[in-house]
């Protein structure tokens, strides 16, 4: 395949870089970034410029920040008693996507999965136990993926909070709202007998 | 949804905007770009810019190019008489890809489009006239898309260079290889008897 430019095939090759994006993705977008006009262009890598510039990792939370302390830590407004654990930043923005939960979070930067070579001093857990140590906090939610590692991270992290007498839970697993019994997995059936609730 | 920075909000904004790339991609690939490697991220977006700054429209084809013309148009070893009408730039890089062509290109930036009011003055066919004038040109093959606006520019070509004694042909529609008549469309299927041809 002959390219007419290299810089056209230098784009296309950093794009088919990104996740998601194959040769055949990455090809069309870098066409239409040749037929965009140069002002959008500009905002685009701009964008990308200030995101890698102006975000840190929050000092309290872990989570997306643009100064020390990200605007949910800095919340009066939000519980201060209840801490969401998840594994990434982006979970806390699709869990304030729900609009569901008020209280504050904590981001692990990833699961406990010893096959990876990933141990519990490698994830963000020292401040999390800092955080409950004086008493403020009264409950944990783990907002961990079903998988094996999202498992053994809530068991670690439940038998390292059980002392403190924090109430620990974690969110649900089951059917999703407006599946069908027929077409889920049996895993998935499995775990929502499981974990049955009274009517 | 409260996105604690509006850094990364701008570049889920700007990723959105790109053709493909839904708000959940855009949030996903700008969490990316945030656990990218400044240096990975400075390639990308000198790709970006370079793409902008050094590609032009070739004057011969229409093509894109790094110069006034573009190394297809000047590739002595490719054949000066057969000539491949493209729609777009894009289309170009998608034949010789198949390595099957080894003729030139013309790309017309369009098709014939009464509805969204586009008529042969808007598209490049001057200069594909111009090109055909001094009776270098032994065939032209239209590569359009076998859609309405693609029969209506090839049937308006064909009459255009009519006069001229180019023979002027269009690449075949019908099934494609390793495809099944059980999952064709009958529009396919017609096309495929109509256009069928003697062993």
């Amino acid at each position: 395949m002959k390219n007419p430019s290299l810089y056209l095939e230098r784009l296309i090759r950093e794009l088919a870089k990104l996740p998601g994006i194959g040769p055949k993705s990455a090809s069309r977008l870098a066409f239409h970034v040749l037929s965009m006009q140069q002002d959008d262009v500009d905002r685009l890598t701009n964008a990308l410029v200030d995101v890698k510039t102006h975000i840190t990792r929050c000092s309290v939370c872990g989570g997306i920040s643009e100064g020390d302390v990200c605007p949910i830590c800095r919340d009066d407004m939000r519980e201060k008693d209840v801490l969401c654990v998840v594994k990434e930043a982006k979970d806390v923005l699709t869990i304030e996507a729900t609009g569901e939960f008020h209280g504050k979070y904590h981001v692990l930067h990833g699961l406990i999965s010893p096959l990876d070579g990933i141990g519990p001093d490698d994830l963000n857990i020292k401040p999390l136990l800092q955080r409950c140590r004086d008493g403020s906090v009264r409950e944990i939610i783990l907002a961990l993926n079903p998988t094996v590692e999202g498992d053994a991270t809530a068991l670690y992290l439940a038998g390292l909070l059980g002392p403190s007498g924090i109430l620990v839970t974690r969110i649900a697993y089951g059917l999703p709202v407006g599946s069908d019994l027929e077409f889920s997995d049996s895993a998935t059936i499995a775990r929502s007998i499981e974990c049955r609730i009274k009517l």
